[in-house]
């Protein structure tokens, strides 16, 4: 079976797929999410991204018990169906169906999705070239650490920035010129040797990939800072790189107009990505060093 | 028919209503909608709801010429078959379908989605009775002026107001005090005579009953100021009300955990509920005055 869609309690084709037009998700985007990859063919960090639908779950109060051995066998069904050699498995659980009212439902009832595609890994040299980002001011809501389908503004900025010809927007509050995150990652400075990441907080969804590379960049010898970055920390950083799941740990090489260091992935993005790369067992890319 | 929806092309029962998972609403809460709500089986002040939707659709660039003709037949077509006395329409158009990827579609394919239901009118009672709302702090994203999807933070409003025993929420600006506007209806306050309502902004969807009432108060006399208003405002206000499609003009009995005027819907307040209702050809509620 090509891309599949687990819905209603049954496997489909993606293509085929149908929810209720009745599903809160669909008009009122009152669902939460989580995105899985796998390495070598099996789910990278599950437990992390179990750890984060809970917190969103319970941050925007959808009552929903996550059985883990549950969802990791559906995913796993879903994954061996579709055949893939590396899969990208979504699961979105909404707070349910029922005709349009604001109010919660009063029954039980959840609508849990799960999608399997197969995974398209970042060719090799879009990490030899780094990409180009634009700032965009924030103008989400205030509670992006839940992982949610309010999109909307995530959507409006990746567009934007392709429109520029760059390849993503990195979301930055405008009075104070705080640097947050781009549309669906997590970013890194590099100064003086050091790391620095904005911390935890409201607009900042806690990456499942940002909190494993902390701790193997921590575990190889390098200092990570959680504190808050702003456009002059960007400007003034010998490198930067965005982390996620699929993004793994890609190089900025412009941001903001200007060019970050010498217009080419550091060499401490470079290494962090090979130590990336073999922690979970895969190739690394040759960056020609 | 009962409960009806129209989609890809054909109208169907609304529970038996499906759109497909790829539907770009149900993943990115990509899409606008209207609610049009019928008076003497008529639809009401059908371009006001129409141009708002041009307004939204420019706003967050999702590309769709809008036909009123052809939107007002397909309506009418739906009221028809549903065969109610009094309709409420919901429209929703989305930015289109495809696998989950942040970049607009290549196509020019939206998704128009119309459902049609029986209004149920407010009960009179709740007319007499006035409602309660509680005020919480405005968490929504930075364009409410746009009739999106991006819902979740006025179902958990709405929701926290429910559980506080209330009926709805109005949001604020948790600094300024700023009071912007309830979970799906326009505030206006009485103070001396006079009328004073939020001015349009960035976080204040546009009624389309507020406009015809400012306009129907105008004709009728009373004066109408349409400027910032905050909570001292609120406490000091000799009467309230919400306006809305399907809210009317709805006294507010208790605000921010203080009873407003005598806990009753003001003279002013009844006076124009009478005059709405007398405009759109409905019997009046008896107030008992």
């Amino acid at each position: 079976m090509p891309d599949i869609a687990y819905i209603n309690g049954e496997f489909v084709p993606l293509q085929e797929a149908c929810v209720s037009l009745n599903d809160r998700a669909y008009y009122f985007a009152d669902a939460v999410y989580e995105v899985c990859t796998t390495f070598g063919g099996r789910l990278f960090i599950f437990d992390s991204h179990m750890d984060r639908l809970e917190n969103s779950l319970r941050g925007v109060k959808i009552e929903y018990r996550v059985d883990r051995p549950y969802l990791a066998g559906l995913m796993e069904e879903g994954m061996r169906r579709a055949g893939y050699a590396e899969s990208l498995v979504y699961l979105q659980i909404s707070r349910g169906s029922g005709l349009r009212d604001k109010r919660f439902p009063a029954g039980p009832e959840r609508n849990l999705v799960l999608t399997v595609r197969e995974k398209r890994p970042i060719p090799p040299e879009r990490f030899r070239q780094g990409i180009r980002l634009i700032l965009v001011p924030d103008e989400r809501w205030a509670h992006c650490n839940y992982k949610t389908v309010m999109l909307l503004p995530n959507v409006l900025a990746h567009q934007a920035a392709l429109d520029e010809g760059k390849d993503d927007a990195l979301f930055f509050h405008p009075e104070g010129g705080m640097i947050y995150e781009a549309t669906s990652a997590n970013i890194f400075l590099v100064h003086g040797g050091r790391l620095a990441t904005p911390p935890e907080g409201p607009k900042i969804l806690s990456g499942t990939v940002r909190k494993y590379l902390i701790d193997l960049a921590r575990r190889n010898g390098l200092e990570v800072d959680e504190h808050p970055i702003n456009r002059t920390d960007l400007g003034n950083a010998d490198e930067a790189f965005l982390t996620g799941t699929t993004t793994e740990v890609l190089g900025i090489v412009e941001a903001d107009g200007a060019q970050l260091g010498d217009g080419h992935p550091g060499p401490i993005t470079r290494r962090l990505h090979g130590i990336f790369r073999e922690s979970v067992g895969t190739a690394p890319v040759e960056y020609g060093e």
